[in-house]
């Protein structure tokens, strides 16, 4: 079956009550307004944006992947991507803050899940490669929902298929390169390692942001150093803005493909404690955006929002915080207009 | 825009990842399996079926109402029908007990939720009358997701016009016959004194079951009576299986249209903590199982399943009693095929 | 200054929005109702009655015991009053089930809280001892909020002091006999040996109900067979309904004084949660019902649910089950009018 | 009945172990001290404060507003007063930190709550106005206890009677100047268009401050601003003290009347997670701390602390805040001693 | 290094303040007694009993399996067995119910968790096969905290190499007999249909208690019902005693080997809401203490329970229900006194 | 008996699978890696170290003091040992911020519990005072896990007979140096005042951090001041590293010895909301990294994190940050070798 039903919704500018509907003033998708219909109402889809089978026609698109077998301590991220799309329902579609105005620049939808093995993480992997291949190839950005950090691996290796390696902006807390973890080489902890082995990434445009918390040795970043990274551990952010580092990410990164990939546990617990594994004093909410901001000019060609964790976000904010990041990572894809 | 787009989704019989598949044995719609797609995946909608715009070509489908501006002391409802879906990925499509089959027997979609003025009660029960006259009249049976019980007294009105005044299987602690709350007509506590008032209710062929809990009087249900309901009080069944009172309501219902309201304040707390107005001593959810199974051969139009508070359902439980009972009434539609 | 304001106010019968009024057809307080006052309004009183100071002037009184410093679990009964208040607003005036009408019968009032000191076990006690004398002084029957249930050994002394050894029905998963704790007198899983000690209790007069849970011997109840109490394990009471057994209750107690102490961990936890010794396989709702309702007749002269620990109950489901059970208590003083 | 018993009662100047006491040294009402009676202890008034019914002979009182069906997203804030109230038995008399004795100042007491319609908001606005009349027509200072912001609109409506025009400070992250909401006039997002059309704000000036989140257009504030309003977004305040901004506010308002309302979703969610719409990036608890002790030296003619949802405040922590700030607005009342 | 060290600690018999001691009257393991230590001091190791790390000299061990990675729908197990310990610290040694002492009558100890592969379902399974192996190889009878129900796949392999096919009674809302869940074989719905295939399970004397929830055909126990499962069906059990059924269950297995695998799901979400695949009408915690105490009498060589989710379990009370029951499994090993 | 069996554990350098291994490059126990067993198993001991009866033999220990009776508001800290023990099975053995490699430079273990009498605060004092003596005498730093403030003057008692008076890094919302609470010498509020009158603490070497809150009168911090303690107000810090402040105190303690008491109220509730009296407006968890990081060269002695309060600590963040926080005074003790 080669017709695409929902491109065909699309295309026909319907109206459409369920999920939301083109602007008279604009020919794009658009989040359904609390103005429209009240917050409480409406399927939960990404920002109540419509949903649609395939990335074909699409700019950039949401896509969730409901994965938690690859998480070390807490589980319970799987079902990070329903949770987000849940608390999106809040989310406007101009960013007040920078200006941004994503929706009338280009056409955005949810495309759903990846639909993943849950007893397996390598065909998991699998699964998600070449689920985001198929969007890469369509010219489509995939911004993910997460899942835990072990996604990010098999993206990276779709996006190599495209970009060949690419940079990073990386937000963690972790710097998720050990090796093995347990003795496997597929979790959550390693899914960065795997990537600088198979050349996914250009370990030269790699930052990583907020990394703290206590480790098995004291050497536990030379691996990532080595490779060429560059890791700011989370002291060295503590009172200050991030906007000047990201005025040399940006020297950093040039105008070649970058990726970000956003684990919420780059953040205090303070601000997202919905997360398996939190490490105490991390980044704030407002350096989370001040780097997802930053990185306005970038040649930004996916990335991810992981390792939220409902269960333990027992008042919605994390995922509210995640819904947030995922839409200020939308608002500086190249070719988003700003009023 | 005439043209039907989701019914033209189903004519067209996409297997889709999204929402669910036609089954290759059958042809109708059924709920994305937990065998497909891992049940964290997926766009929440009711059961994970497919979700369409309108009620045309179904025979039953599931329609929410995100209300809790009629609520008397705790709110939250609003938010019922989204965790009522959240929770509803657990069902599968046969009901083990009964046999029931009710995906083998027609269609069966979601069609997304009234968009109601949640700042204005009687707007909101104006845009609740409307959206259901037009199910209504495309000839498709609504069960909905509440949602506080303000909703019934519209969708009593909307059913009128179709099916003149109607027996009801009204499960709840509350008799929900009072003339005025605060001053008002309209609210949660007082839908079935306007649908008597208004002629949409057979009063001879009404059955409240499970009333209880303290009283601004004690002729609190004196005026059902004299409309001629049967009040059954929680006290009289303890300890009991209500399936002989089925045969008795089913001799009384007769093949006259009934509807069924389900207030899921009517089992007791412990089930289903998660509401605004609990009270103690109420129905098991075994006694709201053979209810609702008792329904069985009864010429049912209609149904809802109301007052679930998500703020107060702290572990979902609430929220996948809803869900349980909502196809429970599915099973219970005439036409239902049994194996 | 001797002079008693709230009884003066009571005396002025004002029209009081703040807590309540007195009804046109009758003369004494009443909860404040909810078709006065929104529930979620009005300072958070036991059923939003009027508070005075003293019991004077009144036939029974509610009266708070924020202790929990006698617990050998989990702690959090000091907020068990505040919280049965909080709860209690969803309670009306009348009983339907048993068409018990106290607020016509009776002068009722909330008399707050014992000040006592939280820091030292048996200060404490004293400071409940001396406060129930005046209550009980006055000539009115206090219905205490708990609090843990040491709290009822003071109480027991009070009421020794005017009423000599009394009987009791008992509802509890656990004895409360022990000799000792940690060592210590004082705690609460002593207060029934220091109250028969004492001679507060008449001990053939004296039932326990819901009776479970592991034990440091088999011979846990031996104690109190030996003092005449009737021990009802709860295998006893499963799937059958207790009103025989209260039935022989009535004619154990016949008409002498009677106390009634409700430790709320009687029930199942899937009834109270939010409780600090949770026993499994315990009573249901019904059967505390049935006991308290089962009081009908019995020369009531004080009573108390205790056991309450809102940090637990994190639907306020316990706490509601508490509220209900005293104002079931109220409903079988004497003299209450039944209609 | 004209006679005010509750300022009789304060007449008496009885030693109340109910509420609390006049202090030997100081003439006026405190809040009962938890040196006085354990914090568990005592009826939930505003810091255990006297209740009376009218703001008769009080310099200041405070005030709750139950409602929540002016929200568009999230409801609960109809228990915004009772949860503040049971959080605020933890603070004390003195502010440690500015040296404001307001107890030591002038006459304060606990007044209970507006007495409003919860299925209809235009006539709960009605409510709250002519309550609010009878208050301010005292002399009374009104600190109002929310309730979700449509409340500060018939507040100000009653504040107009008296004063006329007045300056605000307003800590929000919305504007709240929406001309209409789902087609209504009155909703928790127009508050203050309703008010600058009725002339009750002095656009000139009015300072909001926190505001952001993703908007409906990238002109969302431009009607704010035309009205003259200063628009202080949230990102202007990151990393930053407030105390140089609040020197500039009170230049703006020098002596002439100015109402604080302070939405406590002004405040970043990880301070105030139990809040309707809550929007990331917001201003820290200190920030808002500061706003308030700058409001020194202001003619403060009243003040609310608005949209504390209860049922998502997990942890009683956002209440914590709501009534810390409360009792801050006490201390920059005039006429407040400071030692 | 050979030497048992912890056996060694129990053959010195050492008074131990940490865990618990060798009570004068008898020569075995106690749990550490809430009149030796306040329950909320200890570490949490099941009971509060001494920890060792084999099975040596044991009769009966507890032993925790933290699984989550066979977990359909929610995940959370794999802190099953912490949490089950920490609730366990509230239960006493012996059985007030049945007279049971178990700790009067042999060796028992906590010897710790399996050390699993948390990333690899095939592998996790082989290492609970080969730890169990060594327990059972030592005479000692396994009693596990589950984990997820995937683990008593691995359990019966170990149990066949020393027992051969064994009979189960079998608690659960599942019948756990898949062939595959999301293609693959191992996964928490397949263990017993594996069982049979690999001959660890005696079909004849399997008997399942319990079942019910939607199915995805209507023929979903037929393949166990082919194997000789006897497949009793929740409704069955609706408002009765169990204790007949076990009757016939102890004539069914004889006096050959049988074990216990306990799905906390089997018991109604009222009871044990933090689980995750809940299904509402299930048995209730009475039935399941009857089904164990049942089962004196049988040659019980080994038992589970499993699926306890902390993060779903809000109030601890699943987890100690779970506790429970692992008790009443202890109650009735063969062997044990009963007084 | 007099032999230590669990030294001789450790003298024989058992490679244990229940709680660590001896690293084969280090003769010192080390916590139970996250790579030799998955995080959510093993006995959860502090760090998942091993545990041992008495402290011979060790240069640091961790103890629990499972304390609640002497707090003034909420209750609950009990459990606080329990859930710092759960939470820090997340930390590693390194701190990569700062180098320290405490487990390659002593041995430390976890003791286990102070058994308290949980109904007498003064003997449960006086339990902790004997039980810390016996540690300190064995030459051994105790690090306690909390457990209400009140253990602290206990502990400084034990400290004083070995150090006489100490100096005191004292971080707090409260200057915890009440003469009387309730009329009571010992509780939550006096322990400093206590431990100056009996000669434990040098005033003049006493900092306390992050005072805040109301208070009883505007001179509640004069007789800390008159007894030499430097008192920090929270409102000192804010907006400020405290950094530099800890260059003064190491100036101010010299190389005496020093003890450190954390209450974890000293932060912000955003922080920390599981605790009993919080304050907002506190520090920051970066700060409180800061004050104990800049302990560094102290000579301290030993060192407690208290009022953790799990009932109200919903996400485990509170536990987490506690865990974390005693991890960094291990840190720091002197001895520790840094990389």
């Amino acid at each position: 079956m080669g017709l695409k039903i929902r491109s065909l919704v699309s295309a026909l500018k319907v109206n459409s009550r369920l999920f939301s509907t083109c602007n008279r003033l604009n020919q794009f998708n658009e989040p359904l307004s609390g103005h429209s219909m009240a917050r409480a109402g409406g399927i939960a889809s990404m920002m109540r944006l419509p949903v649609q089978e395939t990335a074909e026609g699409l700019h950039a698109c949401f896509v969730g992947v409901p994965l938690d077998i690859g998480t070390s301590n807490r589980s319970g991220t799987r079902y990070g991507p329903r949770q987000i799309r849940a608390e999106s329902a809040l989310i406007r579609k101009c960013n007040n803050a920078t200006g941004a105005s994503p929706f009338d620049s280009f056409q955005v939808a949810d495309v759903g899940d990846v639909n993943i093995n849950l007893y397996n993480l390598p065909k998991a992997c699998e699964d998600i490669r070449k689920h985001f291949l198929k969007i890469i190839n369509t010219g489509c950005i995939p911004l993910a929902l997460g899942g835990d950090h072990t996604m990010t691996y098999p993206i990276l290796q779709a996006i190599k298929e495209k970009h060949g390696p690419v940079g990073m902006v990386h937000i963690d807390a972790h710097s998720d390169t050990n090796d093995l973890m347990l003795g496997e080489k597929i979790a959550h902890g390693t899914p960065f390692r795997r990537a600088i082995e198979e050349g996914c990434l250009d370990g030269k445009r790699v930052i990583q942001i907020g990394l703290r918390g206590s480790g098995y040795s004291t050497s536990d970043y030379d691996w990532a150093k080595q490779q060429g990274f560059r890791c700011v551990q989370a002291h060295e952010c503590w009172h200050k803005s991030l906007t000047p580092l990201m005025e040399e990410v940006r020297q950093m990164m040039g105008d070649k493909p970058v990726y970000i990939s956003f684990d919420i546990d780059g953040l205090d617990p303070c601000y997202a404690p919905g997360t398996g594994t939190p490490e105490v004093g991390g980044l704030t909410v407002i350096q989370g955006l001040e780097i997802l901001r930053g990185c306005r000019g970038l040649n930004v060609i996916g990335g991810d929002l992981v390792e939220v964790s409902p269960p333990y976000d027992t008042t919605g904010t994390t995922a509210l915080v995640g819904a947030n990041m995922l839409f200020e990572m939308l608002c500086v894809l190249p070719g988003v207009i700003y009023k």
